[in-house]
């Protein structure tokens, strides 16, 4: 199932897993239409560990249909300083991001995220 | 297909057809956590399209696993004056929504949406 694959992504970030990212990740993908190489999506990653030690991706919804996956994902952290422009600082935030991902040949190669930062606005 | 369904509700939206939005919605709902009734979310729309005259739901990707839908939705609109928070100020504007849906008996009763502001922010 796709949707076990992508479970087993999710449980690679949280472990922060690094060295494991390309057996889920391709070369080469689009993340909301940018071109980025698995080592940016990984640098991207691991900046946001950087500034959330807390970090950790739950899973709320998932919906597959195959080669596609949507997955609503829960945060509860605290970004040490700011995050999304927000001067978040330390202050411990829940919010959401609804995010698409396209498989191909088992590895997601595009990306379209959408982060909830007006829920993250109206808790600071 | 629950898909069909889906693009029959969004075509009632763009149509602004109120008095069939009962056809796809219950009379009692979740939005983001919140309980609305059928008449609270229709006057939410209505009150979108009043604030944003050429607005458009335009379905990008659409992911159906019964009884759930994911989608996103891109808008390329121009918001008469404010919207969520920010002064577009008939602005020109293109974002996407990535949104859930749960369906119960072939209608919504549950959504779960995020909006780009961080999008729209960048475009002002």
């Amino acid at each position: 199932m796709l949707s076990d694959v992508y479970r087993q992504y999710i449980a690679c970030l949280n472990a922060q897993d690094w060295a494991s990212l390309g057996m889920f990740v391709h070369d080469a993908l689009q993340y909301n239409g940018r071109a980025l190489t698995l080592d940016d999506y990984r640098e991207m990653l691991k900046r946001d560990f950087r500034e959330i030690p807390d970090l950790f991706f739950d899973i709320r919804l998932l919906i597959e249909e195959p080669p596609r996956i949507a997955c609503r994902l829960r945060f509860e952290c605290t970004p040490k300083a700011d995050f999304l422009g927000l001067h978040v600082d330390g202050k411990r935030v829940v919010f959401c991001e609804n995010v698409f991902y396209a498989f191909r040949d088992g590895k997601i190669d595009n990306v379209w995220s959408v982060i909830d930062k007006a829920a993250i606005e109206a808790q600071l």
